[in-house]
């Protein structure tokens, strides 16, 4: 059930053309602060700003010529209809994105820009997956999953992947939970790398299905989230949940406070712009330093879109 | 009166130790729009946040043994404050710097925390001239002021230096103006480099002394500027007016909206923290459009320091 190595290194390959190798970046005051070492993975310097199109892009070249000339579609207001979107445009593949009415302007400007259709739908989950079929019926289009479909989780794997080629020996990777795809594609990619190497998720304490889920061993659900990690927002699913399970050791939770400061903190001293679901992960390690004392960090920093209109601080 | 291409190689060489060496990035987006090839030296990812430093480092290790083992001064509020301070640091010397009582408590709190001694002053022209005086010739330290000496100027000069290593046969050179110590700098490295390189200063509307003064042919004070680009109200000096005069073929200005629109534009999209006056320079290129097209230029992104409580948008 578990993708192999080769499979991790065969999506590496497969997207490489496709998506930028992101910086890999560290700070010597947080080194200091932290007494660890860590090194940053930056994924808001990604195609789109995040590292969604990683997942995007492996989904989509692993499709038939047949699929692919039908299209992809899927449902999201956040990064990944941005990534579907911009993916499809460079593999000239159409994209349907499925978006609420109330979508902010700016997201649906940046989905319409990469060339994809946009089909409205009602803001709620029933309107959002009866608009789904119904169009993915009618354009014959094939549905690929923001987070909770094999391809993307190897796609997003990628990332640790370049990580682990900058810094070497880590102790422990860390990186947010939302909806699960890039924690699992982390966690499979990081135990086959070295079997000792943690695999922690963050999450914001306001939308802590994850770490219901693993406690209780079973998914629960995502129930009135609140949090400015707006990523982080889903909740996991039935490909990525099991992999969580069985290979990420444990989930941090964090204050909105914590969140906020996170982000101020990467921003005024590194002079990068960060959105609030990476910050989960800084956040998580300044909140849990005594555990990550003398060990070799790596944080996969998912993105930087962010409305510079509505900021926290 | 123009130092030699031998000098600004000297100062490359002898602040490399001290200095990072910062990226030179590149955007498609940016690229496209203007229909130019831009590279960005981003000097925000710069020790203390800015370039000053490459300035206070070369001042410092100019000084004899006698003159380092009773330390420097300077009068500064800005970015020139911290970064003498942690030159200093850095070269095991002793920094005195005059600040008015009114500084933002963040800036005197970098200033003490480099090891430096803050020695406070009216927030006047008057009284910060008399205090460092005073102290001056207390102390016997020696004064270092932020952008009139021909150390700091030369200091200054290595920041495209290294750009120019990074991009190839640039056609044109822009630095925001305030003091005149980065573009006088940039304008004599520039100009040994390859003659055909054309250096352009950026200056807001609100504070265009440089843009007068090179019109009239003498230094024009800058009577009570009004600008979002703090570090840009000061006025040019005997030492670098000179040069600039001689070596600048332009002065671009730009309105304060522009200004704002540019910062939030590289924050945006290139994810990276830059401050209002660097955000002059990349305003130049975008509204002067039309004569960078075509052309290879290269953008001196001055630093990275804003408060992020107190933003335009």
């Amino acid at each position: 059930m578990i993708p192999a190595l080769k499979d991790v290194q065969a999506a590496v390959k497969r997207i490489a053309p496709y998506v930028h190798n992101t910086p890999v970046l560290t700070s010597a005051t947080i080194d200091a602060m932290l007494k660890a070492t860590v090194y940053f993975k930056f994924e808001n310097f990604q195609r789109g700003g995040a590292f969604k199109i990683r997942g995007a892009v492996n989904a989509i070249l692993q499709l038939s010529e047949d699929e692919r000339a039908r299209g992809v579609i899927t449902h999201s207001s956040g990064n990944f209809a941005a990534a579907l979107a911009l993916a499809a445009s460079a593999l000239n593949t159409k994209a349907y994105i499925v978006m609420p009415s109330n979508a902010p302007t700016v997201k649906r400007d940046a989905v319409a820009g990469y060339g994809a259709q946009i089909i409205d739908c009602e803001p709620t989950l029933k309107s959002r997956e009866s608009t789904l079929i119904a169009q993915q019926k009618k354009k014959g289009a094939t549905f690929i999953h923001p987070s909770n479909d094999m391809n993307v989780i190897l796609g997003h794997a990628t990332a640790v992947m370049e990580l682990s080629k900058e810094a070497k020996q880590l102790d422990v990777v860390i990186a947010p939970v939302g909806g699960g795809g890039l924690l699992a594609g982390t966690a499979l990619a990081v135990n086959h790398l070295h079997y000792y190497i943690e695999t922690i998720g963050a999450e914001p304490f306001g939308a802590d299905d994850a770490y219901l889920s693993l406690k209780t061993g079973k998914i629960q659900p995502s129930i009135n989230p609140k949090t400015i990690a707006d990523g982080l927002k889903t909740q996991l699913g039935d490909q990525n949940f099991p992999i969580i399970q069985k290979l990420v050791s444990k989930i941090i939770r964090v204050e909105e406070n914590e969140i906020i400061e996170a982000m101020k903190f990467i921003w005024e001293r590194m002079k990068i712009v960060i959105e609030p679901s990476s910050a989960v992960a800084v956040a998580a390690i300044f909140r849990n330093s005594t555990e990550f004392k003398n060990r070799k960090v790596g944080v996969i920093l998912s993105g930087g879109n962010v409305d510079l209109s509505n900021l926290p601080f």
